[in-house]
């Protein structure tokens, strides 16, 4: 069969997975008519059962779409009305480093902040964050007061440590084996969220001056963190369809000895919302192994994908400690409980050890609140709903900006998620958007800040957190308001190209 | 009159602070009587209530005693058995920078914690931590609950930025103006407890390679901060009656160009519990504008001192900015809370950029409880307590060394606190005493963690936090015991020099 054996893998997952890539990839386009059962029973030598579980599986990972007694359709994420988001050359040479582009994400950044804080911001599309009542505060603050009463010291004892609860740490570490990462229980720290994580690891395997891979366009608070600890950050290519390009890492190794460490979202990527393929994933692990690269897996959003059970996170090809491997439960759990964890591969004992200069233990009563929640039936109960609610808002989402926004303006449905990321019509400023906006109360995320490099000023990041509400649909009206504004200011040439 | 005159004091505090620098530069030695009131008035020129009102001032600060019908005499906070502590001399040249001391504290530290760990502790004096019976637990959990109830989406809210929430800025500042701390509410930042505090202020003021004073002893903590952020500390002398000495400063800032801070606690040093007199505050703070050095206070003790309102922190000699104030919750409300807050003086917006690019947000529910607890009559009453009960167990801890510990063990009574720190005689081995206890189940600080020079072998931090039991007396006699036993094999000369 053409399926690429892949041990450990069931037959049917195989062959979902040949297909899936085949999807990413774009070999099979949206909208596409997938074979039918009896045609990957001939073409792969598979049974009935193993076909239609493939088709099953890849219906449940949103790749394809049955149409009762038709067959499976390859999903189309866009919208008819806007356009796929541009991708990037995978083999474009890597950025040049350039000093003077390292200096100021952490101002641009604070600004932005800063402006965002003295609006009056009536909506908020600019914070990647589910509005409060996406969560079951009732069952979580009914679970804090339990335990306040089961563990009555919880709050005045002190010598906890190394700071990781041994009750998290079963559970973390058994939530973890669930999706193929093998974990010992001691091995899992307990951090203040995922930021903390991903500074704790990149303290752990870099000096100064030393350069980070990150993906290009990527989460502003990792440039924070490489820019803070006086790193150098190399920007990558990141597909919206399968993440960071191994091509352009390649290149990076080759020119620039002092690179250490890649950091990467390997689910739902932020901001392009990629996902990366299982072989992807195999291959970048091997990548980093070969060239002894720390790979920091900030695996945050992976319980967002709208079938996150069979998203396994990089951690789990993992066999000679290469990954560092960062959870968060911000995004899924409780925003205002700030309880992530890591295990730091084969750097977690000096990560510890920097943990513990820099913080001391971590506050119990947070990570028993996390263990006697995550993987109950309640909790799974209410990741379903959370998907279910995300996803009407990502569609909802989508609508209103193909009806408000000016033509030519781009993007790529995530398969999960909190956000969208659009590309706007050639010329138009997403940062002069952003003060437009603002003047108006509505804050949104600029694509420069995704960037040392002041690229991505044609792109925007809009939160789908928020619940659809008349409020919200006046601000995707008065953002395409604004867009058409620009758009008409263009002069005629540019409007013509 | 003779007293220096300080603006913004009255009379009697000036008379106070006079007598208590004289008590601790050892011009009126323990045991001495101080003037009469009739004295007084006539020495000074003021009138009997400012004298009586400056004496009892005297006698709140633990300085003086007063023994009825006969007058006033200077407090012995020694043992009689007990020789006072070996004083630093406060003009030696500073300790010459050495590239070789500067690594390895973080191994030191965590091998001793390590140890610690993989042992069988059934008595732990090695951490300066209260018992958990100490604290008030059904106060903070019945708050705790009742705030889960009153801001029932504490645990889902994200975008609390920038982190602090503003119930709680108001209570802390509202706190830190009754010791004459004039703080704006924006301005305080709430912290994972001291030592996020102290790492954030380090890395807002210094760069790689950097120099900065600490205290000698120092609190291990300080010195795994600056070696994990890849500075290089100085250690000046600190005098167990009043601190960091400002001769051996005033060297450092001479010989060292690259001095960039001082770290000091200035109330209830750690380990030496030293209180640094007001006079001593205000050179310091004048001292460290004068040079542009930032100082770092980390004021985590104060409401330890046994007359914790007379203290004022060397913040509140502050007016351009030049102090980092830090103060954390971990060793009077609630250790388990992880709760602290800083000021960063004119350094401030950079240790919040720094702060958000590390951690992010902070808990915001731990905050409200801290917010609804400090200042309350409660958290009063509860200090007052506390404060007793450390006492009589630092008493009890006194006794219990001059009573099993060998002859020539030498300690000063700090004035309130969690720990002593005790001179052992010539010749004996914190670090063999620290294996052989922990070997019977206890569990001890050895002098070398508090340095980076491997000096203090011969010192030992004892804690005062666990109420006494058989077993905790079972442990000092073990001590005893394992001392004499080191004293019995010292050679001949040794014990008779």
């Amino acid at each position: 069969m053409s399926v690429p054996s892949e041990e450990h893998l069931p037959l049917y997952r195989q062959l979902a997975d040949h297909y899936q890539q085949a999807v990413a990839q774009g070999a099979l386009p949206p909208g596409a008519r997938m074979p039918s059962v009896r045609e990957l029973m001939q073409r792969h030598g598979v049974s009935l059962s193993t076909a239609l579980q493939a088709l099953r599986t890849l219906e449940e990972q949103g790749s394809v779409q049955a149409r009762p007694r038709v067959g499976y359709f390859v999903q189309d994420h866009r919208v008819h009305l806007l356009g796929h988001s541009s991708e990037p050359d995978p083999r474009c040479p890597v950025q040049q480093i350039d000093g003077a582009q390292f200096a100021g994400i952490n101002e641009r950044i604070s600004l932005w902040l800063e402006q965002g804080r003295r609006a009056q911001v009536r909506v908020d599309l600019g914070a990647a964050m589910p509005a409060p009542e996406l969560f079951d505060h009732l069952t979580l603050n009914r679970i804090g007061a339990a335990l306040l009463r089961e563990f009555p010291d919880v709050l005045v004892l002190g010598n906890s440590r190394p700071g990781t609860h041994p009750l998290f740490q079963a559970a973390m570490a058994r939530q973890a084996l669930e999706v193929g990462v093998s974990v010992a229980p001691q091995e899992v720290m307990a951090t203040l969220g995922n930021s903390d994580a991903v500074n704790l690891a990149l303290a752990a395997v870099t000096e100064r001056g030393d350069v980070v891979a990150v993906e290009s366009p990527t989460f502003y608070g990792v440039l924070q963190a490489v820019e803070t600890q006086n790193l150098r950050a190399l920007e990558i290519p990141s597909s919206s369809r399968t993440g960071i390009s191994l091509e352009a890492l390649e290149l990076a190794v080759q020119n620039e000895p002092r690179l250490r460490a890649v950091v990467v979202v390997p689910h739902l990527q932020m901001p392009n919302g990629a996902l990366m393929p299982d072989s992807h994933k195999e291959r970048l692990v091997a990548f980093c192994r070969r060239h002894d690269l720390a790979l920091i897996e900030d695996d945050i959003y992976r319980e967002l994908v709208d079938a996150p059970v069979l998203q396994r996170p990089l951690k789990a090809w993992d066999e000679t400690g290469q990954v560092i491997y960062c959870v968060s439960f911000n995004k899924t759990l409780a925003p205002g409980l700030r309880q992530g964890w890591m295990n730091g591969g084969r750097w977690h004992e000096r990560i510890q050890i920097l943990k513990f200069a820099r913080t001391r233990n971590m506050q119990v009563w947070a990570q028993l609140l996390a263990a006697r929640t995550v993987g109950t039936p309640a909790h799974e109960r209410h990741l379903r709903r959370f998907r279910g609610a995300l996803r009407l808002q990502r569609e909802r989402s989508v609508q209103m900006v193909a009806r408000h926004f000016p033509q030519g303006t781009r993007l790529s449905v995530p398969p999960g998620g909190l956000s969208l990321w659009i590309e706007l019509p050639a010329g138009v400023s997403s940062m002069v958007l952003f003060e437009q906006a603002l003047a108006l109360g509505i804050r949104v995320a600029p694509g420069p800040i995704f960037s040392n490099s002041g690229r991505y000023e044609g792109f925007l990041r809009l939160s789908c957190g928020l619940p659809f509400s008349p409020e919200v649909e006046w601000a995707y009206g008065e953002l395409g308001r604004l867009l058409h504004g620009q758009v008409r200011a263009l002069p005629a040439q540019r409007q013509a190209a």
